[in-house]
């Protein structure tokens, strides 16, 4: 019984993001797919990040241009110690469900020349658009700066 | 002859917004909604600026939060000499017509506290929604900063 039971969650778990993909429409789709990037930039960091933007995807840079997925790619890897995690507020899908949106919070973490740990808070925006294969691919992302969260909270 | 031309040019200019936003589709109307929410908000300020968002929509402050429309309007209005002026690079459009957005640059002049005038360049994106009316409102902005352009620019 026990071993049937474990047999089941593993089948459930097994078809995961792919099928969920396929299950969800609407806002909770673009929750999943914001959810699936974030998780894939925090395990495999910059070049992971770069797979999510469709070709014709853009990066506003926050004090920089208007960078294309091309010069993203040219970037180098993010030092070690870097990470970038992000929580959706919102999110809204196009009727025809072929383009959406999310917008929320971001904390950057990285090291300074003298290899000091600094926290940056900010927020974000995502649009995301689906491909001509079927897959979501994101096509504007943007950041810019929050205040740090007071420390009470 | 001069006259029916004249009044021929008149009657062409005077439905001017309303009908082109009826005629345009897809990325033309979002550049022709952009140009209007631009030239209302250097004509007419920060009120003008506040009518283009929709109920829900949101200004993702650089610098600041997530600031709500109902936040919005209780800023005080701009101080004189301030202006914002912003220029799409791009504009894309759901299949369905009722989501898009535009992104691209953005100048700001103001004037800091000793009088004197300062330009910040930016980039923005602007997420347009078709409203139940059949009004065209922007339901999120966001900008961040730019590295002013060469002088020999």
């Amino acid at each position: 019984m026990k071993l049937s039971i474990f047999v089941l969650s593993a089948a459930l778990a097994i078809p995961a993001f792919a099928t969920q993909q396929k299950l969800a429409k609407g806002a909770d789709l673009l929750f999943q797919l914001e959810a699936a990037f974030a998780q894939d930039a925090a395990q495999h960091g910059h070049d992971a990040f770069l797979t999510w933007f469709a070709d014709d995807g853009v990066e506003l840079d926050d004090g920089g241009g208007i960078v294309s997925k091309e010069k993203m790619s040219k970037q180098p890897p993010w030092p070690e110690g870097t990470s970038l995690t992000w929580t959706p507020v919102k999110a809204d899908m196009a009727a025809s469900g072929d383009l959406g949106y999310t917008y929320g919070n971001y904390v950057f973490k990285h090291k300074d020349k003298s290899g000091k740990l600094i926290t940056d808070y900010g927020k974000y925006t995502s649009i995301w658009k689906k491909q001509k294969d079927g897959s979501w691919k994101v096509v504007v992302d943007m950041g810019n700066s929050s205040p740090a969260p007071k420390e009470k909270e």
